[in-house]
Protein backbone atom coordinates (compact mmCIF):
# COMPACT_ATOMS: atom_id res chain seq x y z
CA UNK A 1 0.00 0.00 0.00
CA UNK A 2 2.74 2.36 1.00
CA UNK A 3 4.36 1.77 -2.45
CA UNK A 4 0.84 2.41 -3.89
CA UNK A 5 0.09 5.57 -2.48
CA UNK A 6 3.90 6.74 -3.33
CA UNK A 7 3.36 5.54 -7.12
CA UNK A 8 0.18 7.99 -6.76
CA UNK A 9 1.62 10.89 -5.57
CA UNK A 10 4.75 10.11 -7.95
CA UNK A 11 2.15 10.43 -10.67
CA UNK A 12 1.46 13.51 -9.56
CA UNK A 13 4.77 14.96 -8.71
CA UNK A 14 5.34 14.17 -12.17
CA UNK A 15 2.72 16.78 -13.30
CA UNK A 16 1.86 13.76 -16.08
CA UNK A 17 -0.87 15.49 -18.09
CA UNK A 18 -0.61 12.98 -20.80
CA UNK A 19 -2.84 10.92 -22.73
CA UNK A 20 -3.32 7.08 -21.87
CA UNK A 21 -4.47 4.37 -24.24
CA UNK A 22 -8.17 4.63 -22.48
CA UNK A 23 -8.80 8.12 -21.68
CA UNK A 24 -9.35 11.10 -24.33
CA UNK A 25 -6.22 13.21 -25.39
CA UNK A 26 -6.39 17.25 -24.49
CA UNK A 27 -5.87 18.18 -27.68
CA UNK A 28 -3.02 20.92 -25.94
CA UNK A 29 -1.85 17.89 -24.31
CA UNK A 30 -0.91 16.03 -27.73
CA UNK A 31 0.02 20.01 -29.44
CA UNK A 32 2.57 19.68 -26.51
CA UNK A 33 3.63 16.36 -27.15
CA UNK A 34 4.31 16.02 -31.07
CA UNK A 35 6.12 19.63 -30.71
CA UNK A 36 8.55 18.15 -27.92
CA UNK A 37 9.16 15.00 -30.47
CA UNK A 38 9.84 17.49 -32.89
CA UNK A 39 12.40 19.46 -30.75
CA UNK A 40 14.33 16.70 -29.81
CA UNK A 41 14.38 15.38 -33.93
CA UNK A 42 15.87 19.02 -34.48
CA UNK A 43 18.17 18.93 -31.60
CA UNK A 44 20.03 15.65 -32.62
CA UNK A 45 19.34 17.04 -36.75
CA UNK A 46 21.52 19.75 -36.45
CA UNK A 47 24.66 18.21 -35.47
CA UNK A 48 24.21 16.17 -38.50
CA UNK A 49 23.61 19.06 -40.80
CA UNK A 50 26.80 21.05 -39.25
CA UNK A 51 28.68 18.06 -40.33
CA UNK A 52 26.92 17.36 -43.91
CA UNK A 53 27.62 21.22 -44.54
CA UNK A 54 31.17 20.77 -43.48
CA UNK A 55 30.29 23.59 -40.75
CA UNK A 56 31.61 20.82 -37.92
CA UNK A 57 34.37 18.16 -38.38
CA UNK A 58 32.38 14.67 -39.39
CA UNK A 59 32.17 12.44 -36.68
CA UNK A 60 30.82 9.09 -37.46
CA UNK A 61 30.14 7.90 -33.60
CA UNK A 62 28.23 11.18 -32.87
CA UNK A 63 26.31 11.04 -36.15
CA UNK A 64 25.57 7.39 -35.84
CA UNK A 65 24.35 7.95 -31.98
CA UNK A 66 22.12 11.58 -33.77
CA UNK A 67 20.70 9.24 -36.72
CA UNK A 68 19.70 6.17 -33.90
CA UNK A 69 17.56 8.97 -31.74
CA UNK A 70 15.87 10.41 -34.88
CA UNK A 71 14.73 6.91 -36.19
CA UNK A 72 13.56 6.26 -32.80
CA UNK A 73 11.75 9.11 -32.26
CA UNK A 74 10.25 9.42 -35.48
CA UNK A 75 7.86 6.64 -35.00
CA UNK A 76 6.47 8.16 -31.90
CA UNK A 77 4.92 11.45 -34.24
CA UNK A 78 1.84 10.27 -35.58
CA UNK A 79 0.54 9.88 -32.05
CA UNK A 80 0.74 13.02 -31.32
CA UNK A 81 -1.89 14.02 -33.64
CA UNK A 82 -5.14 12.60 -32.68
CA UNK A 83 -8.71 13.91 -34.24
CA UNK A 84 -9.50 16.79 -32.19
CA UNK A 85 -6.18 18.15 -31.93
CA UNK A 86 -6.26 20.87 -34.73
CA UNK A 87 -6.62 23.64 -32.51
CA UNK A 88 -6.68 24.23 -28.77
CA UNK A 89 -3.00 25.81 -28.32
CA UNK A 90 -0.72 27.52 -30.77
CA UNK A 91 0.09 24.95 -33.85
CA UNK A 92 1.16 24.98 -37.49
CA UNK A 93 -0.41 21.83 -38.06
CA UNK A 94 -2.69 21.99 -40.77
CA UNK A 95 -6.34 21.28 -41.07
CA UNK A 96 -4.99 18.70 -44.28
CA UNK A 97 -3.59 16.57 -41.51
CA UNK A 98 -7.00 15.41 -40.46
CA UNK A 99 -9.13 15.47 -43.87
CA UNK A 100 -6.41 14.00 -45.85
CA UNK A 101 -5.28 11.29 -43.14
CA UNK A 102 -4.11 8.99 -45.81
CA UNK A 103 -1.86 11.06 -47.08
CA UNK A 104 -0.26 12.46 -43.79
CA UNK A 105 0.42 8.94 -43.08
CA UNK A 106 2.42 8.43 -45.80
CA UNK A 107 4.16 11.31 -45.80
CA UNK A 108 4.69 10.54 -42.07
CA UNK A 109 6.03 7.16 -42.70
CA UNK A 110 8.51 8.07 -45.51
CA UNK A 111 10.12 9.91 -42.60
CA UNK A 112 9.91 6.91 -40.19
CA UNK A 113 12.04 4.52 -43.36
CA UNK A 114 14.41 7.26 -44.35
CA UNK A 115 15.36 8.00 -40.94
CA UNK A 116 16.05 4.38 -40.71
CA UNK A 117 17.84 3.56 -43.16
CA UNK A 118 19.93 6.56 -41.75
CA UNK A 119 20.55 4.95 -38.65
CA UNK A 120 22.04 2.18 -40.57
CA UNK A 121 23.46 3.50 -43.03
CA UNK A 122 25.43 5.01 -40.32
CA UNK A 123 26.97 2.32 -38.04
CA UNK A 124 28.38 1.22 -41.47
CA UNK A 125 30.70 3.90 -41.01
CA UNK A 126 30.85 5.38 -44.51
CA UNK A 127 30.89 9.17 -44.89
CA UNK A 128 29.17 9.59 -48.46
CA UNK A 129 26.53 7.03 -48.09
CA UNK A 130 25.64 8.90 -44.53
CA UNK A 131 25.52 12.36 -46.28
CA UNK A 132 23.51 11.10 -49.32
CA UNK A 133 21.02 9.42 -46.86
CA UNK A 134 21.02 12.22 -44.75
CA UNK A 135 19.61 14.53 -47.39
CA UNK A 136 16.71 11.69 -48.57
CA UNK A 137 15.80 12.41 -44.80
CA UNK A 138 15.74 15.91 -45.12
CA UNK A 139 13.62 15.81 -48.40
CA UNK A 140 11.01 13.86 -46.03
CA UNK A 141 11.04 16.76 -43.31
CA UNK A 142 10.73 19.29 -46.33
CA UNK A 143 7.71 17.22 -48.34
CA UNK A 144 5.28 16.41 -44.90
CA UNK A 145 5.92 20.57 -44.21
CA UNK A 146 5.20 21.83 -47.99
CA UNK A 147 1.48 20.02 -47.52
CA UNK A 148 1.08 19.78 -43.47
CA UNK A 149 2.32 22.86 -41.99
CA UNK A 150 1.73 26.32 -42.04
CA UNK A 151 5.38 27.48 -42.32
CA UNK A 152 5.84 31.06 -40.70
CA UNK B 1 25.89 21.09 -55.27
CA UNK B 2 22.05 20.64 -55.81
CA UNK B 3 21.87 18.15 -52.92
CA UNK B 4 24.06 20.37 -50.62
CA UNK B 5 22.09 23.81 -51.42
CA UNK B 6 18.56 21.06 -50.52
CA UNK B 7 20.33 20.67 -47.33
CA UNK B 8 21.11 23.89 -46.19
CA UNK B 9 17.40 25.27 -47.17
CA UNK B 10 16.26 22.37 -45.34
CA UNK B 11 17.99 22.90 -42.21
CA UNK B 12 16.66 26.51 -42.17
CA UNK B 13 13.13 24.97 -43.32
CA UNK B 14 13.05 22.86 -40.26
CA UNK B 15 14.05 26.05 -38.24
CA UNK B 16 16.69 23.94 -36.45
CA UNK B 17 17.88 26.42 -34.09
CA UNK B 18 19.77 23.43 -31.89
CA UNK B 19 23.26 22.92 -30.84
CA UNK B 20 26.19 21.39 -32.11
CA UNK B 21 29.15 19.66 -30.86
CA UNK B 22 31.06 22.92 -31.72
CA UNK B 23 28.81 26.05 -30.97
CA UNK B 24 27.51 27.19 -27.51
CA UNK B 25 24.20 26.17 -26.91
CA UNK B 26 22.05 29.12 -26.28
CA UNK B 27 20.78 29.21 -22.80
CA UNK B 28 16.95 28.85 -24.09
CA UNK B 29 17.30 26.06 -26.54
CA UNK B 30 18.73 23.66 -23.86
CA UNK B 31 15.80 24.77 -21.64
CA UNK B 32 13.48 23.89 -24.68
CA UNK B 33 15.10 20.78 -25.56
CA UNK B 34 15.32 19.40 -22.00
CA UNK B 35 11.54 20.33 -21.12
CA UNK B 36 11.35 18.51 -24.05
CA UNK B 37 12.37 15.24 -23.65
CA UNK B 38 10.50 15.64 -20.13
CA UNK B 39 7.36 15.92 -21.86
CA UNK B 40 7.93 12.98 -23.66
CA UNK B 41 9.11 10.87 -20.66
CA UNK B 42 5.69 12.31 -18.84
CA UNK B 43 3.40 10.98 -22.12
CA UNK B 44 5.10 7.65 -21.57
CA UNK B 45 5.20 7.81 -17.82
CA UNK B 46 1.69 8.18 -17.45
CA UNK B 47 -0.40 5.25 -19.30
CA UNK B 48 2.23 3.11 -17.44
CA UNK B 49 1.44 4.67 -14.33
CA UNK B 50 -2.30 4.28 -15.08
CA UNK B 51 -1.81 0.35 -15.30
CA UNK B 52 -0.06 0.11 -12.32
CA UNK B 53 -2.86 2.33 -10.18
CA UNK B 54 -5.50 -0.03 -12.21
CA UNK B 55 -7.14 2.88 -13.72
CA UNK B 56 -6.57 0.97 -17.10
CA UNK B 57 -6.61 -2.92 -17.80
CA UNK B 58 -3.21 -4.14 -17.94
CA UNK B 59 -1.81 -4.54 -21.31
CA UNK B 60 2.08 -5.93 -21.42
CA UNK B 61 2.87 -4.81 -24.87
CA UNK B 62 1.92 -1.70 -24.03
CA UNK B 63 3.94 -1.37 -21.20
CA UNK B 64 6.75 -3.19 -22.40
CA UNK B 65 6.47 -0.09 -25.58
CA UNK B 66 6.77 2.86 -23.19
CA UNK B 67 8.77 1.37 -20.75
CA UNK B 68 11.17 1.12 -23.69
CA UNK B 69 10.66 4.62 -24.90
CA UNK B 70 11.29 6.39 -21.53
CA UNK B 71 14.43 3.75 -21.20
CA UNK B 72 15.90 5.62 -24.17
CA UNK B 73 15.11 9.38 -23.89
CA UNK B 74 15.79 9.23 -19.96
CA UNK B 75 20.21 9.00 -20.83
CA UNK B 76 19.20 12.38 -23.88
CA UNK B 77 18.31 14.38 -20.90
CA UNK B 78 21.79 15.08 -19.38
CA UNK B 79 22.86 17.19 -22.42
CA UNK B 80 20.21 19.43 -21.94
CA UNK B 81 21.74 20.89 -18.49
CA UNK B 82 24.93 22.55 -20.05
CA UNK B 83 26.79 25.01 -18.21
CA UNK B 84 24.88 28.62 -17.83
CA UNK B 85 21.55 27.24 -18.80
CA UNK B 86 19.99 28.41 -15.39
CA UNK B 87 17.92 30.94 -16.66
CA UNK B 88 17.18 32.44 -20.02
CA UNK B 89 13.77 31.12 -20.56
CA UNK B 90 11.10 29.72 -17.70
CA UNK B 91 12.74 27.07 -15.90
CA UNK B 92 12.05 24.99 -13.15
CA UNK B 93 15.69 24.05 -12.68
CA UNK B 94 17.37 24.72 -9.52
CA UNK B 95 21.49 26.01 -9.39
CA UNK B 96 21.97 23.29 -7.45
CA UNK B 97 22.21 21.11 -10.67
CA UNK B 98 25.43 22.88 -11.44
CA UNK B 99 26.48 23.57 -8.29
CA UNK B 100 26.43 20.17 -6.83
CA UNK B 101 27.28 18.88 -10.38
CA UNK B 102 28.24 15.21 -9.22
CA UNK B 103 25.06 15.19 -6.94
CA UNK B 104 22.89 15.61 -10.08
CA UNK B 105 24.34 13.42 -12.37
CA UNK B 106 24.36 10.56 -9.96
CA UNK B 107 20.39 11.11 -9.68
CA UNK B 108 20.21 11.09 -13.22
CA UNK B 109 22.57 8.08 -13.75
CA UNK B 110 19.87 6.46 -10.75
CA UNK B 111 17.05 7.19 -13.42
CA UNK B 112 18.90 6.04 -16.50
CA UNK B 113 19.65 2.67 -14.81
CA UNK B 114 15.44 2.10 -12.77
CA UNK B 115 14.11 2.93 -16.61
CA UNK B 116 16.96 0.41 -18.43
CA UNK B 117 15.97 -2.03 -15.63
CA UNK B 118 12.20 -1.60 -16.04
CA UNK B 119 12.07 -1.27 -19.98
CA UNK B 120 14.03 -5.30 -19.45
CA UNK B 121 11.53 -6.34 -17.08
CA UNK B 122 8.72 -5.49 -18.93
CA UNK B 123 9.55 -7.43 -21.88
CA UNK B 124 9.68 -10.72 -19.51
CA UNK B 125 5.85 -9.47 -19.16
CA UNK B 126 5.55 -10.63 -15.20
CA UNK B 127 2.74 -7.66 -13.85
CA UNK B 128 3.77 -7.78 -10.58
CA UNK B 129 7.81 -7.45 -11.18
CA UNK B 130 6.76 -4.50 -13.48
CA UNK B 131 4.68 -3.13 -11.07
CA UNK B 132 7.69 -2.99 -8.49
CA UNK B 133 10.20 -1.74 -10.73
CA UNK B 134 7.68 0.99 -11.99
CA UNK B 135 8.18 2.32 -8.23
CA UNK B 136 11.59 2.19 -8.37
CA UNK B 137 12.05 4.22 -11.62
CA UNK B 138 9.23 6.92 -10.09
CA UNK B 139 11.48 6.97 -7.07
CA UNK B 140 14.44 8.02 -8.98
CA UNK B 141 12.74 11.11 -10.52
CA UNK B 142 10.73 12.06 -7.23
CA UNK B 143 14.50 11.75 -5.46
CA UNK B 144 15.85 14.00 -8.14
CA UNK B 145 13.13 16.66 -8.52
CA UNK B 146 13.12 16.84 -4.54
CA UNK B 147 16.45 18.34 -4.77
CA UNK B 148 16.89 19.91 -8.39
CA UNK B 149 13.72 21.02 -9.10
CA UNK B 150 11.13 24.40 -7.70
CA UNK B 151 8.27 22.49 -7.77
CA UNK B 152 5.01 24.53 -8.10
Amino acid sequence: MRRLALVFSLAAVATVAAATALAAVKPETAIHYRQSVYTMIGWNFAPMAQMVRGKAPFDQAAFARHAERVAFLAPQLLEGFPAGSGSGAPTEAKPEIWSDRAGFEEKMEALVKESRALADVAKGGEEAAMKAQFGKTAETCKACHDDYREED
